[in-house]
């Protein structure tokens, strides 16, 4: 392996918003911005937008575009690898079959890579963060969706086309809510931010009391699972309640994950991640019931090493590693 | 890697029978024997039965016990594969914390080693059956639990511990039925034979009609797996509805491996795999029902290409690599 001394372009592009960093062969940041996805506007506008950013960044961080070795793009959905192509992303619309690695090679003249932005992350948790020197690990992200990427024997696990680690859409209760794939009962729609939101909701909804309605200023349709994590830590039951069963979910989840790869470690990163021990804690203790023993008792499920740059600096090393002609 | 050039005692142990082979360096039989197992007398009398079993196997094959290169149990249950201990098992009662490895040093005087039956009978295809040259795979038993082993870049994955691909024991529906590990509604407890047994145990005493009253004689408690499988091919309207809901259920969990997974291939074993396209054609449907269009288009769902010899061909290999100093 002899990774490239290049500096490169990472992207992490969410649903929300995209990150565009120039990255030292260091892994330092030399220059980023941040802007919203509006990805309603579908793929071609993002894109758009997204290569003006990719200038502005370059031109921000000082280096020559010849002194390059490459952008890679973390992205959250479905991508083939091999192709370069976003094959589906179920929290973005319209984004099928986008050949969105062509598209930045024709516009940059530099070697391009697209990954799925939670495997991006698990290898930038691996080489950076919070796995440095495991060899099995599983780094999953709950915000609006759950995303997974898998490190095994020290190396990212991609799957035959790029998939691998699509965790979060995993059934754990057949005929449960609808997931943003349009399955239901998914590890996603149980556990997520999203599902949280959606049961706060469902509470108010049925007459529960709760400080939301004043947080909110009575618009129901406002709360957020971040609204339920200020309400829980206020003391709030509703919001103590729902964060308990999001709890309860993601530790069923996680004990899939510790039968299934019996993994050294389990990183979370994301925003539902950020509430910390307040769902961390009771997740472990549901994880526990659902595991097998000594898989369970050999884990450790911790929070992210390297905050929200995980799929960023993870993208930077793998385009690194490939421009450096390791795949 | 040097494999062992030695002829190897492979066994595997089962919750109903075991078998013991002499198996030669080019993975000929060379001696075998089944026993049942009797698991329900606990640990003790079944070793004590399995030791003087392997002496008979020996004795048959020819080989002098100094030409051997080592014993290898594919057992099913949890194995901490370091330790050489079943730490427990779901189909066994009683085998916990059980030194098995040691005891077999103890005995024989040779290398031993002790490794899950499915990750076993994994390296079994991935070597010599249904998997060969992939790269990226998954074998699932489905008879009276529902075990799997993991194949990742072309090597047997067995997790930090040897816990790895307890994948009949994650959580697919919340609350669903119990299940031989304690908990409820793990895909073993929809989609194994036992499952298949009990639903269609549930549909007699709910008063449906249904040839199996006949086939049993009356005793619906006689029903089995294979007993419903033999109505559906005579058209039962009961049977066929059972393992159509069981492909079902085995549909879902095949869908959130590939998920997970991305895998090639996909080689199912064990007793309901016999049933052959009865139960798969209606499973890779339901598969595809749950999956990612582009992994489920990558994946083959096949069945077993070693037929019950997958783990004991499987446990040879595994010896053979051990002795021959590769992990």
């Amino acid at each position: 392996m002899k990774p490239s001394a290049k500096p490169v372009v990472a992207i992490d592009i969410g649903g929300t918003k995209y990150i565009v960093a120039v990255i030292s062969a260091d892994h330092q940041i030399l220059s980023r911005v941040y802007r919203h996805t509006l990805s309603r506007e579908g793929p071609e506008k993002v894109i758009a937008r997204l290569m003006s950013t990719i200038d502005e960044v370059i031109d921000k961080s000082g280096i020559k575009p010849s002194q390059l070795g490459g952008i890679a793009v973390a992205y959250a959905g479905l991508v083939d690898i091999d192709k370069g192509i976003v094959t589906e992303a179920p929290n973005l619309p319209h984004w099928n079959n986008v050949p969105l690695r062509d598209m930045l090679v024709d516009r940059f003249k530099m070697p391009a890579f697209v990954i799925n932005d939670a495997s991006a992350a698990a290898l930038g948790e691996h080489r950076l963060g919070a796995g440095k020197e495991l060899n099995n690990l599983i780094f999953i992200t709950v915000s609006t969706g759950i995303g997974g990427g898998i490190i095994i024997n020290g190396e990212l696990y991609n799957g035959t086309d790029g998939c691998a680690g699509e965790i979060g859409h995993t059934v754990v209760q057949l005929d449960g809510p609808e997931c943003s794939c349009g399955r239901r009962g998914c590890w996603e729609s149980l556990a997520s931010g999203t599902a949280i939101a959606r049961m706060a909701k469902e509470g108010l909804r049925s007459g529960e009391k709760s400080i939301l309605l004043d947080m909110t200023y009575g618009v129901i349709d406002d709360v957020r699972a971040e609204t339920v994590a200020a309400g829980a830590r206020k003391g709030d039951a509703l919001c103590k309640r729902v964060i308990n069963q999001a709890a309860c979910y993601l530790g069923i989840g996680l004990g899939n994950l510790v039968n299934i790869f019996n993994p050294q470690m389990i990183i979370i990163g994301g925003g539902v991640s950020a509430m910390g021990e307040m769902i961390l804690r009771p997740a472990r203790r549901s994880m526990k019931e659902h595991a097998f023993k000594l898989p369970a008792s050999t884990v450790r499920v911790v929070r992210v090493g390297l905050g929200t740059d995980s799929g960023l600096l993870g993208a930077a090393i793998y385009a690194q590693l490939m421009a450096g002609g390791k795949r």
